[in-house]
């Protein structure tokens, strides 16, 4: 793939500055780029890199200005990070997925499987599953019984959907992810053992929903777990049974949201975050990092941070107390020595007068 | 399965209040339900469904006072949920395990393996391994050498049993549970080098244990990582090496337990809790989600929160004042001010007389 | 194996007391022993089970003074863990690997493998995969094309590395470890939807670099995320894409890194911790379990916790006024009604004189 600066221009619509004809071949990080590279400046803390780049091409914004001489060609764009995106997603989309059924791999003969797909080597499709039209299954990856899979949609190596879940179309589950395991679902009994109360559920995963590596996503006691159209996932996210995600919430690494939990559309929560069961989270929500969500939340478009977490601001005054807490500790103390001599004072001169 | 109320009502033990040939074919959530189904209502929070659920039957308490007029049938017993698992247990457990050794499959011909197993394809059974009767390994699950599991034990697509592990009788263990990795030993070298610490031990999962998706149990540097009997543990739980668990101990997802720390019996851990390494946990013990616990406990039977963990109760005041800390921080302020005033007059007076 | 304390005398350059002829079999916890265990007395804590110990020869620490007459044989070293641990590698180092390839297999024609290597059955190594030599690829384990294994590495059941990632030599990686899964990144659009920014980059990890189970690490948007020599990362561990791990760095388990972060060398991370996306750690840090780092740390070999964290010393501070907020909070407000009856005090004697 070549890319010439003047066609670059044209495709984002920038203004040029430096050599039209220079070309690209490979995208690269300001500071690791090449002569054939194409770069991109954002973030003003990395402009230093700007001046001794050997990238061909840097895209820069609109309102750039440099503090020494440059040797690469810039075109200026309104939002550089965009617009690289843009052109990576357009020319450097490395991802080329395979065709075709890999030998020895397991599709049983009462599964329905559409055309254009790629089952990799081990890979398992079980009885009366579905698979769409242009689907990827990687090796080693497990389709249950009656499980269905949407069309285009990508299974990476080793993914678990556990017999009768649904994944949309148009969805990207990375590896060592598990859909349809069972809630944790228990009955204390007099003898202090517990009784497994039957997952009789499902899990349904809307389309355009991405989900990352190893998380776990339990299927529902009755009813569905559901991830609705164009969540996105990072990894090692625990969900548990019978909760709901709205549409286009995105959620980074680490999190866990409890059994029964409702999250609306639009959230945007941090890595680490718990969430309690049986809570219902308003539209737009945003949760800052090792949050504890105790509560539900009403009150649609708000920050919120802390375990137990509280309204974003409210939380960051409280927590720069408590790093001042010794300091305030300290001057409590003083003040009740300070007062115990003035009661002494008073009290003397009350004797005295 | 056809159910008739009057059945139901006599398996359970309740009073029937409405059409007793009213028949169900299966179980729902009561806002979800329809002419064939059984629902319950436990929670007064839901109470408002039930005017008009679909339902066909509806298991509530004794006690229940309908606002209104009711359309579904009613049957009231003792407590609604646990009657509606029973009858969940016992007519609606959906998992149909499978018979059978699927082709390609991989078994050592030095393995044991039982009566009327199910083994998917691309299992694994290494040397020696010992497999019990009516234990099923889906695809992909991994049995290593000399590992034994026992009776009746289910292990999903993808379990890793590491050589040399041992799993009990009636043991369920969800996709992606790693048995058996090395524990984290290493010795600090003076080159700044770490050098690996052999794990000679292994895991024992006693019986009637069931284990969610993608957790991690390292074996023991000697003797043996011990889970006991009845212990439930969610996803993603993080057991380290040398850990024991006592019996009937129930542990949320995220979790993760430290080397060498022992757990006693009917403990109940929320998720993402932390325990340090080498600590004792008296029985009873129950931990708030997202707690850190750094030192032994030897008081049974108390609930812990916070990190670092604190009494309950304790915890959950000092967790007030903290909300209020800007507050407390200005009256502090405030009285500093008014003490200095108060100085001040006094020392006037004092000059003044 | 067999040893005798004479010999083992001479190996850890040791003086013995007792039996110089007693011989030993195995390793085992003192508490454990019996008449043909090697074990070891380190903590003073456990000091008791040397009294009645059935191990054949203790190691203890050259200044040990035993309180009650000892029924073993002692062998006094200046450090016995690290006396134990050698003899546990020299001698009891379990792990026996195995050879050859076994059916069926998935190897790639063009795939180039060394010599000695292990490839179990329904282990997949892709199209122009490198393995080197005497790697050990365990069942279900999963090579993407193009991807590099360096000479004596050992990926266990079921790990997956993405195409084109690269691990170095003698490096270990358990079972259900991700290498090389999408970086999380997504554009917002104008319709609240998010739309992929493709993740064209890889994960490199150097040589003696040992990851636990089911950890996650992301591949590069651009670039290499990195992990480098001697990196020790316990089980469920996030790194995000573009991370890079400095030499001999130590992580403890379900800690998360996110996007961009760099660790510098020598670190010591405890479980559960959480870093902040582009931010620069310093060499040496050191972090409490359960931290949260927000911002980047210049100063090198210093103690951070608490999340955000700060200085352990001022966190620890901070964490015991915290235990006694409700006591403070008595006290602010004992205060303030002290100081409103010394000011109507003062006030009334000014009325009155």
């Amino acid at each position: 793939m070549q890319l010439k600066a003047s066609e670059l221009c044209e495709i984002l619509d920038g203004q040029l500055e430096g050599n039209a004809n220079a070309v690209i071949e490979r995208v690269s990080k300001i500071e690791e780029g090449d002569h054939a590279s194409l770069s991109f400046l954002a973030n003003p803390k990395y402009e230093s890199h700007i001046y001794d780049t050997d990238s061909a091409i840097v895209l820069v914004s609109e309102n750039f200005q440099p503090e020494k001489e440059l040797k690469t060609t810039l075109i200026r764009v309104k939002d550089p990070y965009s617009a690289f995106t843009l052109i990576l997603s357009k020319f450097f989309d490395a991802v080329l997925h395979k065709k075709g059924i890999e030998q020895p791999s397991f599709i049983d003969e009462t599964a329905k499987v559409g055309n254009d797909i790629y089952v990799g080597a081990f890979a398992y499709v079980g009885v009366n599953a579905s698979i769409g039209d242009n689907v990827k299954i990687y090796p080693n990856a497990y389709v249950g019984d009656n499980a269905i899979i949407g069309d285009n949609t990508v299974l990476y190596a080793g993914v678990r959907v556990y017999s009768g879940c649904v994944v949309g179309s148009n969805c990207i589950i990375h590896s060592g992810t598990v859909i349809g395991s069972d809630g944790f679902g228990f009955a204390p009994q007099k003898d202090g053992s517990y009784k497994k109360i039957p997952q009789t559920g499902n899990v349904v995963i809307e389309d355009h929903v991405e989900i990352g590596a190893n998380c776990s996503i339990d299927r529902a006691t009755m009813g569905s777990t559901l991830i609705k159209r164009g969540v996105k996932l990072d990894n090692l996210i625990q969900i548990a049974h019978n909760v709901e995600i709205g549409e286009n919430t995105v959620i980074a690494a680490q999190t866990g949201i409890s059994g029964s939990t409702k999250l609306g559309k639009q959230n945007v929560v941090g890595g680490q975050v718990g969430f309690a069961g049986h809570i219902v989270i308003a539209d737009g929500s945003q949760f800052g990092a090792q949050s504890g969500i105790l509560g539900s939340i009403k009150e649609p478009y708000k920050g919120w941070m802390g375990s137990p977490a509280g309204e974003l601001k409210e939380h960051l005054k409280a927590q720069a107390v408590f790093r001042n807490l010794p300091k305030l500790d300290k001057q409590v103390a003083e003040l009740r020595r300070e007062i115990a001599q003035i009661v002494d004072t008073l009290n003397n001169k009350e004797t005295n007068s």
